[in-house]
């Protein structure tokens, strides 16, 4: 799937890491694959709402896109699922894009040491979430975006096709009907927010959007084609269009790193170490700045949400490759 | 100052990051050095022992040594001082080497969200710290250290003066003695943690050792030339002994990135993105893998402890030169 | 204002405490009125709904309810004014009264150590309140009534009317709205408390029926009467009904010593010594079991949310009538 | 074992509570004794020091001193135990005798709805721990008393031998001993609230009138009679000397009542109603004051670390004879 290509002489890239890979993606995604179906079975599909339950749990892909233009791709790779908390790095990115600085005094950029639906710290820090990857942070910026936008909705719809580069992804509204109705942590959390007066829109407004949010329709390679503007300097390779700058691209990496995985964000680097954002519905996608994305998806999870044989392939990944940004 | 250069054909490195840097280093620091200059007199020098409070407020210094043999330098960066928490990091590799994963039952590998001398962790999780880079963390890998070393402190000071080169290095036995004269915070962490079970030696014994290690005297120029193994596949670049796999550096590296400067970390992967630790002396050390060590040292610091002009410097050094690991 | 008296031979009292009191209650009152008015002017009326904030800070009033049946008062005690969270025990007595000791696996009996909105504790504690006269516990308990009542503003109504002997007790319709459309930390918690299925029916409703209770207007001598049977072993005095059984009219007294008053119960404890509740509308309410209740009111509250003059009254209360139950 | 009596004239006590009570004490401890047998063996015997797990687990008695002159035992009575955190009572009564309200700025009175030895309060509370009968704020008062008394333990035994009216009451040097070679977690309390400053003398020193205090050897005959001045208006009535001030008296025991067992303070008063204290030695003591003190000792302990056997027992003993200060 061919896109147009940075050019190499780009003025921001001149001193960024780059790579002279000849690695055989192909072959070591199918090692990988066949090394991890063991884990098959062993963590637990996300049973808080009907509509996640019922997924397959043996689903298993993984997809890789490059900056020079290569997708490569094993398993369930083609096969949609819902993205839930993965879609918080793509409703950053737009309003990211549109506040800039600004967006830190609504939401923090440290890691919160606790689990990603506590309300914890959220009580002694006056209602200013810790991180946006968190679920609290995530509807500060939902809620932003409503404040920016008249049809959130759409407005979501239109970025993340666009970054994918797939005019089919869509919403499943089962899902986030049953989110909404089973939703009850996420609505103490806007209101407890709003107590503070750091949600300005309607709490139920709020929670429609971010439920279709966490809804969307995405397969692995859909993702892997998403996060490419991250590894690209935040520039969309399929259009060209800025979406942020270098700078902001390069934090919102950094903040994937520290914070994308919650209480798991440690362990992420710690075995896998690249930048990173994973959703409990078992997608995790992870960014190699100027080089490549890759996702992989299955829905079974470990205790913190994360999913089990994800993050076991991506770390065999950057073992038997040798990339790490570390 | 030249050192032994690990072979281009070093299997380890093949797909890790590379630079081919045609940057001025030398200029880069003095535009650095003197764009930051205004902000002396705006931290506050640590003041929690005499022997730290009486550091002249205005010492500024940074160095730089890449992996290519290069050594740069601005500002004082020849005069020693208390390198403080940078030593964890050290203390962490020594016993790490030593015990490998085993290291991780003691001790996490996640943020802790909270600062640096904070028990509220400790205690609903048990007396593990959630990582060795906050003050319970720090003398858990020194209590480890005890039970693998008959002479922990001189250890210790073997070890940072093969990393170093620098066979001059020493402690400050003015300042260890002034920290346990005053560390209660310190006592209170291992007493509590013995509580738990988790210091297996005497507590006194403990603190002596984490005290002296906290008043190690280097200069800029040592800790850049100290932090190069870590940019260096683990390697020792002045005598190439291998101190670290290639793997465990990358987990110190990535252990760094997230949780390196306390409750600063996030903002400090923001802004700066790249793998660091800092002292309550006022230095700060960040690696830029498979490319150069930076340490710059300010003794005034801001809220969370970190040297204020040392946070800018690095945060300009990243943006003048695009360098950058995300 | 007679009532139908306790027979002295009620064998459920022999034992109990009981007093030959010869105090001269309206000049007590008329000093204790005259010595805590410099009191007006110095707390806070609270401001969190435009319908409290509204009300005349200067309002002072008390009256007193002895069980031989005689009445005193001084200042505003016949001004009615919204109980608040004096409701709670109202609600928690309807509750106990028809649930027994089923209903302590829905909530606590233990004082929370912390503030009356606060969330933290419920998290650590599986959404299970510290006990019913912090926010999220009445929340429980008008949840638990919901479930028995039908109509549980109606029998919420028609049972304080009972207890007070005033039939014309009523709901403030303006202030439960106003309450509604500011109540997001109260939605907040009651949709937290549902997200662990500690609330059983629609939170919509159940914030409903919490608002209403909570602008429930009485006067002082309106909760003189209505605490009453509190002092009476349960029996309301009114019309000789059993309301709580002898021992459970002890616990509800019990629990109100040690969290009647938030985060500020130990100095009610030990300051006044005497089981009481207070509410945000100004009012506290305290109870000397076999011999009287008592009712202050003033709007100006300390930072605890406790009437800074209602405090005081009682502290000079038992100091002047040497009256105490410790 | 007859003693002064107060005179009925008293001034103080005109207005308090007293009893006509034809009760027969010794039928009821008989009763309460078979009753609660069988929960002999279902507690756990305190084994974090070899000196208080070796003790014979079976001992049970109940002691009961009335103001009146009379006592009344069943049981293990005159066997003595290490009374532990009762002591706490002594050494704050000591304390509170000579600082007045100034101690109330070193230490709290609210409930701290935590366990007995945290921390985590104290570390957002800048190390005023919330009550003198948490293990922080007991370490307080100590530190209080080294601060008047050159002698401390001296001066600590003189004062319990003349409260409980027998002048062999000793330390157990063993068990002293013993808890200083595990004391861990206190030592951690002292040396964190040090470093608060809310510790003024030498942390050893505080430790080692600590763990004396609590290996103080009273049976429940000695500790019925040792409380009894805090059911008489703060006055010993063995030799009419004023301990405390009447109101005094009272306040330590709206503290007991509040927070003297810790994080089961809110069970005790709903279930016993009486102000008390215990330890986990397996003795509790409750006072009614006005009439009398009662002390059990079983050493089998609940998780909270309150003895099983004596809670039940001091329910049972409200119940029975009808007796409740609410």
């Amino acid at each position: 799937m061919p896109f147009v290509q940075r050019s190499g002489l780009n003025i921001r890239s001149r001193n960024r890491l780059h790579f002279s890979v000849n690695t055989n993606y192909q072959q070591i995604l199918q090692e990988i694959y066949e090394e991890t179906l063991p884990l098959k079975g062993q963590g637990k599909v996300a049973d808080y709402i009907p509509a996640l339950a019922n997924v397959f749990p043996g689903h298993y892909g993984i997809a890789i896109q490059t900056l020079s233009g290569e997708t490569f791709q094993v398993g369930d790779a083609e096969v949609p699922f819902s993205i839930q908390s993965i879609s918080k790095v793509f409703v950053l990115s737009m309003v990211f894009k549109e506040l800039g600085e600004e967006l830190w005094s609504r939401v923090g950029r440290e890691p919160s040491g606790s689990s990603f639906n506590s309300l914890i710290l959220l009580e002694t820090e006056n209602g200013i979430p810790r991180n946006p990857f968190i679920n609290a942070g995530a509807l500060v910026t939902t809620d932003c975006l409503l404040s920016i936008k008249k049809e959130p909705c759409s407005e979501i719809l239109q970025f993340v096709r666009g970054l994918s580069n797939n005019p089919t992804i869509n919403y499943n509204n089962h899902i986030a009907e049953s989110e909404k109705k089973t939703g009850f942590r996420n609505a103490a959390l806007v209101n407890f927010m709003k107590g503070f007066d750091n949600i300005k829109n309607d709490v139920d407004a709020v929670l429609d959007v971010y439920f279709h949010q966490c809804s969307l329709m995405l397969n692995c390679v859909d993702l892997a084609h998403a996060f490419l503007f991250l590894a690209n300097g935040g520039v969309n390779p399929w259009n060209q269009e800025s979406i942020l700058t270098a700078s902001q691209a390069k934090r919102v990496n950094a903040l994937m790193q520290v914070c994308g995985l919650y209480d798991d964000s440690g362990e992420f680097a710690f075995t896998v170490g690249l930048p990173g954002k994973s959703g409990v519905g078992g997608g995790v996608v992870a960014v190699i700045p100027n080089l490549l994305s890759i996702c992989v998806w299955s829905p079974q999870l470990n205790k913190h949400g994360t999913s089990l044989a994800g993050m076991k392939a991506l770390e065999l990944f950057t073992t038997k490759t040798g990339i790490s940004i570390f």
